[in-house]
C-alpha cells in the first residue's frame, strides 16, 4: 500500500485535515495516509520545513510527502511536485522543500497545472484540499510526475541558516525551532562543534554540555547534541524556552575554549 | 476497506479516543479509521456539525461517519444512525446530524437500540467507547441499519442559522466557527452576497474584499469567500479574531451599497 | 494486519512521532499504526500509565503497544518488551507498565539488547524512534520476544495509589488525572464506595452524587463513577478543573454517612 503523510498547518480543529483526506481516499482508497504534524505554527514555512527534513527520510522508497504551510495560496505562487531518487514531494512552491532541492542528487521538479487532476473549481484559499490532496492520490495511483505540469528549474529557495563567524573562535547561531520539550534547537551542527566552548544567549551562559537528560542534576540549563545532530539547549525536567525566556530566531553565541 | 471517520469533542490526551479505536478494531480488523477531528470545543454541537458538514462528502461512498459530541449521554436522549443514498451517520440524537437530515434525499433514521452491538454493560458517561464505536464496527461489517433498531422519522433537528433581515439592504448574521488561523467564518453564502457591500462587527467596518489571503498587503481586516463557500473575516498573517477581539455567535451586520 | 499502537509525551507539532511512524513502516509496511496520545503531559508517568490503562485491553489479540514516556533516556535505564496472553507493551522500564506486570498472568518480560534491531547509531536522547519503533516493528513480523534480549525479573514497578484509611469511615484519596474537559478523576474505585458519602476538596463539600452528566442541572460540582470505573468529581457544562481550581495529586476526603 502507498504511503501519503501529511505535514500542514492546519491544525485538528477544523474541517481541513479531514476534507483532505477524504479527497485522497475518493481517488485511492488502498492509500496509507500517515500524519507527520498538522500543528505547524500557522504559515512558518520554516519551522515545517524543519520538521519534514527530520521525518521524511525515515519512511519507506516510494512515499509521498505533502507539505502545505501556504501563506500565498491563491496568488501567483506555482504549486509544486519534486520527485528524487527516494521520495515524492508535493507543495507550495514558497521554499518550504529548499532542503530537498539542495541535498538531493539530481530532483527533478515539476509545476502542478493540469486541472484534470484538480478537484473542479478549486477554491483561492484551500489548495490542500482542491489541488495538493488530489495530485497526491493520482500520483500515488501511478500517474507519472510530468504529466501534472511541466519541468521547471527555478523553484524557491530560501537560504539556509548558518552560524556567522563573528572573530576567532566565536560564531553567532541561532534558535531554529522549539519542540514540545521546551528544548531550543540551535542551528549548531555536531559535526562542527569545537571540542570546548560555551554558549551564551540572553542573559545566560552556559557551559555545561551532556550527553544524555537525565545526566542532569538540577535544574541549570545544559546543552546537549539532540536527535536532529544539532546542539539544543535543555533543562531536564523542565522547559527551556519558559526558563530562559527564549523565542525563535533568538541569538545564541558559541565561544570556543582552547 | 472500509472507512470509519470519527469525529469528537474528546482531545487527545485521555484515554477516550484510544479506547474507541480499540473497540472498533476488535470487531472489525479490515477498517480503516480516520481522525476527522477530535478538538472540536466541549459540547459545542454546532461546531461539530460545522466541521462534520465541510468534511463528510469528500469520503468515499459508503463511509461510516461516527460524531460525539454529546452532553446528554446517559440520559433518555436516543442514539441514532442515518442512512443517507451515500453514507452513514451514527450519532447521538441531539442535532448534531441537523443538516444531513434536511439536505439528503429521504434519509433513514434508525434508533440504536439492540445491545447485542453494544459492548457489555455500557457505561452511562462514555457511549462513543461501549455504543457508539460498536455499532460502526458491526455496521462495517455488513449488519443491516434495520438490525440495530426501529425506524423512526422524529429526529432532533436544530434550526440552521440564517442571516436575519432588518431593513431594505441590511442584514445581521453571525460568526459560527472560527478556525485555527483565527478567520471567522460568518453565515453569509458566498451565492447570496450583493456586488457591494460592508460589514460591521463591534467597533471595527470592513470594506475590503478580497479573492485570496496574500492580496492583503496590511494588517487591516478584509473579508473573503473561504472554502466552505461562506463569507468569512481575516487578516493577511494575523488572527481576526484576535485583533477584532470577536467570538463566536458574535453578530456581523452586512449594509448592501448601491 | 497487526496493529502497533502509539502512547507518548512527544506532542504533534515536532518531528518525533512522525519520525517513529516511518521507521515502523520502512520495517514493516503492512501494520497498521493507531495513536492513542501523544499529548500525556511531557514526562508525566503516572498519567501516561492510565491513560494505557484505560486503552490498552479494548485492542485486538496481539497487538503491541509501544509508550514511551521516558525522561530516563540515554542514561542506564533498560528498555524492555513485556509479553502477556493477549498483548505485546514496549517501554523503557521506568514504572509505565506497572499495572500491567502487577495485574496480568505469568507477564514475561525482556530487557531489549539485540542491536540488530535498532536504527545504526542509536541517539542518546530519541529512543522512541532508535530503539521502541523498530523493536516494534521487528516484533509485528514475528520475531520471536526472546530475540531482543535476556529474560529479566525486576522490572521497574510504582506503587499504586490507593486512598487511605484515617479513621472510622473516613478515606483520603488523590485526583490521579484531570481530563479534557476538567473531569478530576479520583483513586476512589466504584466497587469500593459506601452507600452514602460526602467529598471534601479544598474548600469545596460535595454531596451531590449523579449517575450521568445531564442530571446536573445546576453547575454545582457533583461526583459520579466514571468510565474508568473510578469516582470522577464534575461540573455539567463546565470544567471542575476550573471551577475547584483542582490540580493533580490533590487531596480528596471521602466521609461515610451512615
Amino acid at each position: 500500500m502507498k504511503i501519503i503523510t501529511l505535514l500542514t498547518d492546519f491544525g485538528t480543529r477544523d474541517y481541513f485535515v479531514g476534507a483532505m483526506k477524504g479527497v485522497i481516499l475518493s481517488i485511492n482508497p488502498n492509500v496509507n495516509i500517515i500524519d507527520i504534524s498538522h500543528e505547524i505554527e500557522p504559515q512558518r514555512i520554516r519551522s515545517g520545513a524543519f520538521v519534514l527534513e527530520n521525518s521524511y527520510s525515515y519512511f519507506p522508497k516510494g512515499t509521498i510527502h505533502v507539505a502545505v504551510i501556504d501563506p500565498g495560496v491563491g496568488s501567483q505562487r506555482r504549486a509544486i511536485l519534486v520527485q528524487t531518487e527516494d521520495y515524492f514531494f508535493i507543495a507550495p512552491d514558497n521554499g518550504i522543500l529548499s532542503f530537498i532541492l539542495t541535498k538531493s542528487k539530481n530532483p527533478k521538479v515539476f509545476s502542478l497545472e493540469d486541472e484534470n487532476y484538480f478537484l473542479k473549481n478549486p477554491s483561492s484559499t484551500f489548495h490542500g484540499r482542491d489541488i495538493f490532496a488530489p495530485v497526491a492520490a493520482h500520483l500515488s495511483k501511478g500517474v507519472s510526475p510530468s504529466s501534472f505540469g511541466k519541468f521547471i528549474n527555478d523553484p524557491v529557495i530560501i537560504e539556509s541558516y548558518a552560524p556567522q563567524f563573528i572573530s576567532y573562535g566565536r560564531f553567532i547561531g541561532r534558535v531554529i525551532h522549539i519542540d514540545r520539550f521546551g528544548n531550543l534547537i540551535t542551528n549548531f551542527k555536531a559535526e562542527n562543534l569545537p571540542k570546548r566552548f560555551v554558549l551564551r544567549i540572553g542573559d545566560f551562559t552556559i557551559d555545561k554540555h551532556l550527553k544524555f537528560y537525565s545526566q542532569a542534576q538540577t535544574d541549570e540549563p545544559f546543552s546537549i547534541v539532540g536527535s536532529a545532530g544539532l546542539l539544543e539547549i535543555s533543562v531536564f525536567k523542565g522547559s527551556a524556552k519558559q526558563i530562559l525566556g527564549a523565542s525563535i530566531d533568538q541569538a545564541v553565541e558559541l565561544q570556543t575554549i582552547e
